[in-house]
């Protein structure tokens, strides 16, 4: 994506275990002769996009902010304000300074044109987060949210180029696999994103992630309990309003399917059932690796520029 | 299955479209030389298997068990006790007599070793209900469900052999897709054999189907809410006591996949969370087209003929 | 593609059985209000793609030509120049003007600077003549080719929008199959195109094409025999030399996949294994909806223009 | 498969790296208890099943066989009688006594009734094989083969449970993949069975392997030079005699596709094609896994048992 930017001149490639490799060697679909280098703390560059295993970050940032660039960091590291939640979902501490503007432009689009550090949020978060933040924080609503119970779908991808056995094509197709439920990580993001805490939450929050049979995208399924029936299309008109400025968020008339944005960076979403007792039904597609990762973060590069958030994404 | 069974002398195949076809020509998978005939009101074989589109049943089912057959159908004709909620899910009218006991061998199973008219259980409805039953049947329970939200990925065989564009490779293939959310035909048998029903529910239940990238299977994740907070071990114990003696239910100590109970009769539970606020997450696994369709028919049938309920079946 | 090609402005769309459908509404995937309308014989724009059931464009382009247009056609009605091959392979009479250039921009890309008409080829075609030609039509051949033996695999997206049965999910997962072995109706268009014909060929060439368990792209194996051992290295440095002008080709060193090119317009090509009898194994790789398909009608079209023949296809 | 087998006792497990693990624990789709132990020399159970990497049943089959005991060994090790072949196809040395009857029924079964030591054949290898056996093997043959082009299409189970990062899901779906183009190991297995030798080949042969998105199966797609050109209908009659008595081999009408032998033993065979050049296009189906691996290994059990040869297959 940076690569055919218009904006972009990209500049180096990092790695760890693959340095020295062309980039086209690890990824023969691509046309680029680039090397990976191991980094040994330049700051020739800009902007810093790292995609690092959790923790690393940390390490890296300071320095890096010092020097006055740029950094646009896709790892849990610098999300959470807790540092306690920090501590109990990523088992690892961090002091209370280490957080960064949440890479969300739909909620936190003023935000990220003023400042310098950007952290991206999680894929699954993306699709739960925009979801149902019309609801919790959309300036007109009227109703109160007691509980949502998710299941997301994800595909394979999230989980990076792995060699896991769990992931082989022989053990995946023709299959579906729930994990880490009610223990995701990307649990307190999601509640932080929604003005509320996985500590102390304002509503009951229980998810559940899997893996299918796909590679690409992420189809999140919320089950949001009401303090009162609700009007199906009351409900659109509050969402079509929320997203009235954000180019990459469909509010559909149909059904939405993880099909429908492969590829993109768009986020569709689909009000699919309001019951009599106060439930809501709203589905959700993303792809896991445009607006669920890379898309968002060069979607944030684009405000933080100034330039159309668009660039480079369509 | 039938060819295959010990005590089952296959003597006829019927068939609407595909007479006088072989049966071998239309599943070549299958070594199978007989031929599908078109249905005449015999009545020369002792049991009937019937599998025909919604309302078909209806007409033919009271000839049969006047003649003194054995009937197991495989529609939703049959199941529903309340002709008010067969007419809302099914669009269609039928006489409060037209009921059969509801083939759920772990459920009902006494019953069905008495009767001769099984009405075989829906897919999706075998799969939520075992998953739940411990929790409203079990005769030790002390927990009280207050709602359940449920999340179910079928296979697409579940559809029939079909050739419609939805379902064709290039649209499924690394796809998945919620339909009926909230209106789904099982909802009122999943109800009903819970011991409540859709109309005077004693529970909020929300259930959304989603079909994916696979040809079998039904995974179905039960957001369960109770009235206070469950220990997980002891949920545990009420479900393998409830199950003691159901020889095709594993309550499994790791996370169930599709792939564990693929072109098997078993129905795999795993409790996968419960929460702090009484939040409980139950996964099950089955192979729609065994357990949740033409297995448990054959199950039914061996407790109807007062054989071992797993012959013919492992 | 034309939505996004920078010197393209859509002007209609047409249809048979879609008319009056909106573009989004058949495909979700895209953001284009445009209407399907019926074709009334209007001929305001200046270029006219055709992709209609073989036959139709028989009717429709003498009236596009006589006004002006340019027209590209993908189907096979305009490809072969011999009439008597294309009753045998078609099952359709034409008559010998039928015939327009053949839009293999690899080959005949001086001829297609200055025509108005051009027949797009076939994909299976595509994939084996640009795997083949470098040792038929190169310049510095030195070996003859006494047969090829052929077995390409097509994603299911080769037989369209497909609602038949053989073509469903359920069928096509895990799933091989050939088809039309030794007389699929690509085989004229590849023996022309290599210059020779199926009538009275000057190499033995048959051809096995199969369907396999993916949406996109066409692997073909290309066995070969020569009149005598070759040196892998030559044969790399003929076809390297063969395509240093084509943008889309790829000669590469480690074998391809169909991963490699998928979503892309290229062509990549391996030279696999030479063998001391004369065997020669060549493997190439395309994407049959872009370089097989829709990619190609705009490399041809962007020839026709006089513009640059990467743009909008990188 | 052996715990259902009626006349076999499954005694014990063996492995290296997952000794201690419970079967069920590495296959929760199986029913099984049974423990995974270091293998020790143990000789108390009648027939031994090796499936082992390459190189290692040589070390073990020789005291196996001094204790009286019957061996099905599953790897390369055993199959060629060239020592030469064996270390450029193994890169490993043998001894020239190192050679265990070649198991395939459909051609050496009077030999298999009567020995102890059983090398199974490769995969790829009994597709081929029994795909072209008829042509140089059948007494009644008036053809000659003058060269065999084969492409062979696998499932990625063929490479065992892997956690190879180019087996993963993520790379697998949507792909195809040649490899060992022209070297596989398989070649030489082909030879001797055919009747020649790799070395010294009565006719060219050259075989390209690939894997494809899918989890079991193999397609072959023989094509198949012959002196002259052949009836369709007289190659069919060969096959259907040479077959007569081998109850897995069909000769099939129809074009055959791996999910009609899916999860069984058998192979499909179909003459799909004659040229007037004298080309022959052969495809045939095996599941890879049963025919090509376990299922075979069982029907040589079987035979060398005396007991019938469909035992526990069907």
């Amino acid at each position: 994506m940076l690569l055919q930017h218009p904006w972009v001149e990209l500049r180096e490639l990092y790695a760890f275990s693959q340095v020295g490799k062309h980039a086209s060697e690890l990824y023969p679909a691509l046309d680029c002769d680039m090397i990976y280098k191991s980094y040994n703390g330049e700051t020739e560059s800009d902007i810093y996009f790292l995609a690092l295993p959790h923790g690393e970050a940390l390490q890296l940032v300071p320095a890096l902010l010092q020097a006055g660039k740029s950094v646009i960091d896709l790892s849990g590291d610098f999300r959470l304000k807790s540092v306690i939640e920090h501590e109990q979902f990523y088992q690892q501490t961090k002091s209370p300074e280490a957080v960064m503007t949440y890479g969300m432009p739909e909620l936190f689009g003023n935000e990220i044109k003023s400042v310098k550090a950007i952290s991206n949020p999680g894929c699954f978060a993306t699709s739960i987060i925009l979801g149902a933040a019309p609801l919790l924080l959309g300036s007109e609503r009227s109703l109160k949210v007691q509980a949502i119970n998710c299941t997301s779908t994800s595909g394979i991808s999230g989980a990076g180029r792995s060699s896991k056995t769990e992931l082989s094509f022989s053990e995946m197709s023709e299959n579906v696999r729930a994990y880490k439920v009610g223990v995701h990580q990307h649990t307190p993001e999601i509640m932080q994103a929604l003005g509320t805490s996985a500590t102390t939450p304002s509503f009951d929050f229980t998810f559940t992630p899997m893996i299918g049979a796909l590679v690409r995208g992420i189809y999140s399924i919320l089950h949001i309990q009401l303090d009162k029936p609700a009007d199906r299309e009351e409900i659109k008109q509050l969402y079509r309003k929320f997203y009235r400025n954000a180019p990459f968020v469909r509010v559909c008339e149909n059904m939405t399917e993880v099909k429908h944005v492969y590829r993109t960076n768009r986020c569709d979403i689909h009000i699919a059932h309001t019951g009599r007792s106060g439930s809501l039904v709203i589905v959700t597609a993303i792809d896991n690796l445009l607006k669920g990762a890379a898309g968002q973060a060069v979607q944030n590069m684009n405000i933080m520029l100034g330039i159309d958030e668009t660039t480079g994404l369509s």
